[in-house]
């Protein structure tokens, strides 16, 4: 028997989380999933920076560096973060952007095998990533290469030539998930140090660093964690490696006495060695607000719910929308997926642009990926039937054929 | 005649920039000397934010990426941040932090001089632009060496072997004022490149980059420009050297074709080049409160202020507290300092600490610099009196020999 709205209903008022998306704001009649972009706004958020902008800025002013805890809210939010990523407390720290989080850690693991010179990465992976280690490399000028490999033949790229292997967990288009715990143990056997990039999925199902024996990691929380446009990344470093794995971009708050002011840099012995300098505090303050929710959530019944609102909305597009041209580009398996479901179509540009002007908000990656994130927190069942509905109607009155909908810009 | 309270009213009241103390938020009955740490609030910061929070954020979502310009807002507030610094449209831009954006520069112009080795540097400089540079050069593993020299002997060390000068404009502790023609002319004469750091001067006093035909530059925007805590770091990139000069941390922002996500790195080549990924955004924001203020302000009319507000301060400790042990250690001469007054003092800190529990805050530096920043938009001539009368007040019953102000915490 086909789905109908009643049971998707019916789903909602069994959800266990679904009292978290009252703590979200989304617009009347939108359905957002592009959380896996820009996560939504926690209602909360407000009223904490209005009191870092008025009372700790404008009111305490210089003295909120110790009063308000400024100068270690980057361990504090590191700490809360630990508990979602299967990290311990003094293990992760927030500091500067992610791209620059892959430079240091990188950089960290090449030292530590100086007569290695491959790095293994995923081609197709976000770019910024290789970008980043394509710099690192280049000015080292010591002969590194990265070897790019693409998902499945990962394994067979790890040899003893490699030094390290950094790859995204989840991929930013397709949503595949990497085998965290394989590709680790064949990184260690090789005798490798491994970087996970968990942009796409810290928040977005659980992830056991430890238990997997990560060397390194490091993560975003604009997207899944709800920190607000552009907020910190976060990087975590395994006790194990703390003072002996050393980052080059070598700043005051990652010295051994910052308050010092030695002329010399010394480096701290704990994971503090990872940040740099000032960090712009507002939107770090922030960013702990979406933290302080995911403390009150189970994140196995956050998986349990992405699964199945991803479940649901691929059986419904191929239900409803099978006559159309839509190809299911993210893996069906629930072991080989993240949050989100990506479709490739011909039409995916302007079909995109029409379902946002419908109130649908997902996003397009070139040339022909149809992206969709799903964040359980806030999130319904109901949202995913009526988002295939209106695609429904799109797709049969050809709403999407229209020359405002082929305008391309910047997109994000 | 000694000077009376009443001077300073008459001064006030003659005070061209007296209208914009309104325009900031000041706690009542505090009078804030710490501008140069971190800049008091714009009236005006809490409704920027809030807009960025609960609309750009919080309704439109990842619309405002285009909508709302967040992704060129780092541009925008360079072009603006350009008039103050004598440089031209498209030759600054925001990104990261200042330790972050003196590696770029200096690798930048290391790579542009790949034959010689040395850096100038002064060793009594806040010191996270050596820590900096020292990662850097370490990292490179080629032989290069930073050499220090002081206020006096910077000239003398700039010579055939180096490279690069990279100095901070007004000094952190001392508040002495490098003469930025001179030093870049004989950089530039022995072949050198120059990184001028104007964390202290940008908005403090005029600053002439093309007239003096500075290479590069960068400064922070907490404190004289009034950003927020930890607000973002600008830089600055003379045309000549745009798509030459190369940084290293070669994130997506910084590539040719940022939304075309390629899997190789393509450098942009412009100033764009020098950003590097997603920036924190609503601290991004509010920093164009602080500069809006300034587009409005006459740059020269500050200076004037400042160095008033400066030599009364001084006129005064030295009238009334000539007894005391009170050594200036900021050089008099106008075109040798900038806007900020340091003294050395024996009891320094619990002094700074006594003259903070009465409404008086500058602050302390080790291991006996007290110093007190002027900010002409926000302070007053009455505020200079004031302040000094406290101290007078102080000092004479003996209340900061109180256990109490001589505990030492993290001193920021």
């Amino acid at each position: 028997m086909p789905l109908t709205r009643e049971d998707f209903v019916a789903l909602d008022n069994d959800d266990v989380l679904a009292p978290f998306a009252d703590e979200f704001h989304i617009p009347d009649g939108m359905i957002y999933f592009d959380g896996n972009s820009l996560g939504a706004m926690p209602k909360a958020a407000k009223a904490r920076a209005l009191e870092v902008i008025e009372k700790e800025w404008g009111t305490d002013l210089i003295k909120s560096w110790n009063k308000a805890g400024w100068f270690n809210l980057v361990e504090k939010l590191g700490d809360k973060t630990a508990t979602l990523i299967g990290a311990d407390k003094g293990e992760v720290i927030y500091a500067d952007a992610t791209g620059l989080n892959v430079y240091k850690l990188v950089a960290a693991a090449l030292e530590m095998r100086p007569d290695r010179k491959v790095i293994v990465m995923e081609g197709s992976n976000f770019p910024t990533d290789n970008y980043m280690v394509q710099g690192l490399i280049k000015q080292l000028g010591r002969g590194h290469e990265i070897r790019f490999a693409e998902d499945g033949d990962i394994l067979d790229a790890i040899d003893d030539d490699v030094a390290c292997v950094c790859l995204t967990h989840v991929h930013y288009k397709t949503g595949h998930l990497h085998d965290m715990a394989a590709i680790t143990k064949k990184t260690h056997d090789v005798g490798a140090l491994v970087v996970w990039d968990l942009c796409h999925s810290a928040g977005a199902l659980p992830v056991d660093l430890n238990g997997c024996n990560v060397d390194f990691a490091l993560g975003c929380t604009y997207k899944y964690l709800n920190g607000g446009p552009g907020s910190q990344s976060f990087m975590f470093v395994a006790k194990r490696h703390q003072g002996i794995a050393l980052q080059p971009l070598t700043g005051w708050w990652g010295h051994d006495a910052p308050f010092g002011f030695e002329r010399d840099y010394r480096p701290r012995k704990d994971i503090r060695q990872f940040s740099t300098g000032t960090e712009p505090i507002v939107s770090l303050a922030m960013s702990e607000v979406g933290l302080d929710i995911f403390m009150r959530a189970d994140m196995n019944e956050i998986r349990k719910k992405s699964l199945k609102l991803c479940d649901l909305f691929i059986q419904l597009i191929e239900e409803r929308l099978g006559d159309y041209d839509f190809e299911i580009v993210t893996p069906k398996e629930h072991a080989r997926r993240g949050s989100q479901v990506s479709f490739s179509s011909e039409n995916g540009f302007p079909i995109m642009q029409a379902l946002i002007a419908a109130g649908v908000i997902g996003d397009f990656r070139a040339p022909d990926i149809m992206r969709f994130g799903f964040t359980p927190l806030y999130v319904s069942y109901v949202n995913v039937w009526d988002a295939v509905d209106r695609l429904v109607h799109i797709m049969e009155d050809g709403g999407w054929d229209k020359p405002e909908f082929k305008q391309v810009g910047a997109v994000t």
